[in-house]
């Protein structure tokens, strides 16, 4: 009577630092019907990445032909790399019936925004900037003045959450989880979704 | 930081024998913010049923006088006796804070809807018809007539689930309970109920 469903397409971002890609992982380890989009790119892979796992690796005339193509949901050049998220592959997930999560930034988010009005943006947020700025420290890795950098990108990024649909607070990556499953599993329960099953419904009896 | 929101409103619809009323009272004992509301009514209070609890019993003089203050969400006159849910009852418990679930047939959802249009609507559906014809015989109460025609009157109330935003299965009554929940909880979640926390974490940094 049901026939299989479309899966519904999910972008998460979130300021650096706020915990979206440890979130994200434990969701697609937790729930076998979600996928995470693979980007495609034209940096070099690094140290123990794979093609086809972490990035779709290829070359520059390759992406900028897709681009041409209008290939891609979303694009962008950083510091002479490209990375973008291929309508195709977004679609044949969608189509095996997977919920696919975007992870990507701000900018991205628009961009898939204005293409797919359907798709649904969370936004992840830190607790507070306090708690943000200490994590960002607390990684060692980056200098005072680097970790000034990214604390203001990060401010101007989350005054973009208020372009996102659902916002979800990580102050505890147990409640964050659970709270990106409500919002995922509500999708599946919206009435377009299910009209497939109501016209079966009415239909065979 | 963050003050306390208010609750959102949900109107959960379904045909007769589909288990809603099952369903309200396991969300509401698992639930602790999480209310229902209490309708008008100007039938007389059955064996067991307490004013303010079940009802609030009131004259007709008084329904009518409400209805022509404009006071109901919603209301309608079933064989005689008024049925209403009030909008003051309902805006005071969304107030304080509890998410507000309206238990209501399909004509009162449309007046909800119509009248409050950020309002989030449930239809709870039968796994099948077939089953909803065996749940209705189960009861054993009434003839063979009475059942033909309240399926009759079940497939027309399950006709109207397009108007709704979110349709449950209630093929099994944990699952239903789950999928309600998280509705529920997605609600809470969206940007709007987010806004004053995400306005304090831009202002307060």
């Amino acid at each position: 009577m049901q026939s299989k469903k479309k899966g519904n397409i999910f972008i998460i971002s979130a300021a650096s630092g706020t915990g979206k890609t440890t979130l994200v992982s434990r969701l697609l380890k937790n729930n076998a019907d979600l996928r995470v989009s693979i980007s495609h790119t034209t940096r070099a892979p690094r140290e123990g990445e794979e093609h086809g796992v972490h990035y779709h690796f290829v070359p520059k005339e390759e992406f900028e032909s897709l681009i041409s193509k209008k290939a891609f949901l979303e694009h962008a050049n950083v510091f002479g790399n490209y990375y973008g998220t291929s309508i195709a592959g977004v679609e044949s997930l969608s189509n095996e019936g997977f919920d696919v999560i975007l992870e990507i930034d701000v900018q991205g988010a628009e961009q898939v925004r204005n293409v797919l009005p359907e798709a649904c943006s969370i936004f992840i947020l830190p607790p507070s900037l306090e708690i943000l700025a200490g994590r960002l420290k607390g990684r060692g890795t980056d200098s005072a003045d680097a970790i000034a950098t990214r604390l203001a990108e990060a401010r101007r990024e989350i005054g973009e959450a208020a372009h996102f649909d659902f916002i979800v607070v990580n102050d505890d990556l147990d409640r964050a989880e659970a709270d990106l499953l409500h919002i995922i599993k509500a999708g599946r329960l919206k009435r377009q979704a299910q009209q497939a099953f109501l016209d079966g419904l009415l239909e065979n009896s």
